[in-house]
């Protein structure tokens, strides 16, 4: 049911942005194969509706939109001859993009080896696609990691396992010791799930609080990020979504009220440079990059 | 046994620093009145040598150190006749003390009554027993208070038990929400379990992270502290302790440490105000408050 897969990528905790928008092309490619349209127009039509949908699923995520859009975008101007053809283009338009996607995850790695060098310590915070890859690539160079759990899902952990695997020496903090660690680290380096048009990001709650001590502490601060999830210049702020309090595990009481806002948004001014597939973007630069091609 | 009372001092969580020192005086007390000694001289001899064993049980904790040297230096002026009316004097003098620490944690409450006003939404960090005499008092100013839960022990979650009984509209918040809510606050008040000599501040973990926050969204920090906490001007940083990684509950893993720093230092520079027993000290004074009279 197409609403059960609506209904998965809203309550994934699992997955960061890049590769939630990723799953989306696959459903949309699956859907290309299996749909009822008799006609290439009725085809595109009905995807292109589907399509629509992700739009608003994860609010504070800009890739799904971003990415979804490209695919819109690319979808219309497929050959419309063959229905049977139509529906094979439409899952090589897919793939392309998703390898695109991951080409790009892995020069971001690249440049962050080039801008941080080797045998560095790297601090970071939650989970990303892309900080994993960056890892991935920099466990080569001899470097050090310190992580945060980030409460409530402790996805920090998640990550510190990977690391371990790799054989990276990893030091794994509560999200309230940021202060006390990031002045050990070379660098802060975090992914985003949305760059806001004024070049805030949202990202996993609690990144503001490594940024402001980052900057406290003179450790440069690096948001590692594909020019996709950027949202155009005057895109409003986007909505931070919370979840159930539950997570927290704690016992509820008459009179208290228990938060749980999953995102939280980091000011650019506290950004020392954005580090995308087509560059590193320093503060005072202004962003160029936008994906959307409409 | 007097080492296990020592132990207990040591591997208490509950308590702030004024509560533990106050706890260090009960103790002294006891010993007074059962001491073996059979002589005002040998007596006191005997209780300064048991005093002087809490001087490094918590290297984070100042109190402990400055109440027990002032009880010390309170001793060694009491008259030596009898010895049973030594014993009773020195429990005189222990009470005494006590008294005053509890006076002076309510002449601290209404002084930040007097500064936050009534009707006002105050954030804090952790657990204090001066935060809690506080809110005890602001109950009665319709004050709202936003709580941070103080991983891994989640002391934050026992200050908003009590807050709660106390009818305190409370939020609840993990440790990495506080850059989204601080600027909800009218103003950020924290504890303190030691003033260092150049007036930053040692106290839970997280706590610099709360005043980073507060400056960057311009609201006020103030440390809440009676005039005890304070080191003289030149001592050395004292230690920050490290509890067991096991309290993160969280599965090793080969190449990851975990660490479980207890405490963290906030800088002079970030906080607005310190509220003492003996009136408001803002962050351009210089702090005159000594408590050890030697």
């Amino acid at each position: 049911m197409w609403a059960d897969e609506i209904r998965i990528i809203i309550e994934d905790r699992k997955h960061g942005a890049s590769e939630l928008a990723q799953y989306c092309l696959t459903l949309l490619a699956k859907q290309a194969q299996t749909s009822p349209a008799t006609s290439c127009s009725e085809l595109i039509t009905h995807l292109n509706l589907l399509a629509n949908q992700f739009k608003e699923v994860r609010p504070s995520m800009a890739p799904i939109q971003n990415l979804v859009a490209r695919w819109q975008f690319r979808l219309f101007s497929l050959p419309q001859n063959e229905i049977e053809d139509l529906r094979l283009e439409i899952v090589t338009l897919t793939q392309q993009l998703q390898q695109q996607s991951r080409q790009a995850v892995t020069a971001i790695a690249h440049q962050v080896v080039d801008l941080v060098g080797p045998n560095a310590t790297i601090m970071t915070h939650s989970l990303s696609a892309t900080i994993t890859a960056t890892f991935k690539v920099l466990k080569n160079y001899n470097v050090n990691a310190i992580v945060t759990e980030s409460r409530p899902l402790q996805e920090g952990y998640q990550l510190a396992k990977q690391l371990s695997e790799w054989g990276i020496k990893t030091t794994l903090i509560t999200d309230a010791q940021i202060g006390l660690f990031v002045g050990k680290a070379n660098a802060a380096v975090v992914g985003a799930d949305t760059i806001l048009g004024d070049g805030a990001i949202i990202n996993k709650v609690g990144t503001q609080l490594l940024a402001l001590a980052a900057r406290y502490q003179n450790i440069p601060f690096y948001v590692a990020s594909e020019t996709f999830k950027r949202l155009p210049a005057l895109a409003a702020q986007a909505h931070l979504e919370e979840k159930a309090p539950e997570e927290l595990a704690l016992v509820t009481l008459s009179k208290v009220t228990i938060r749980n806002i999953y995102f939280d948004i980091t000011p650019s001014d506290l950004i020392s440079a954005y580090i995308t597939e087509q560059g590193v973007y320093y503060q005072s630069d202004k962003l160029p990059f936008f994906t959307v091609e409409a």
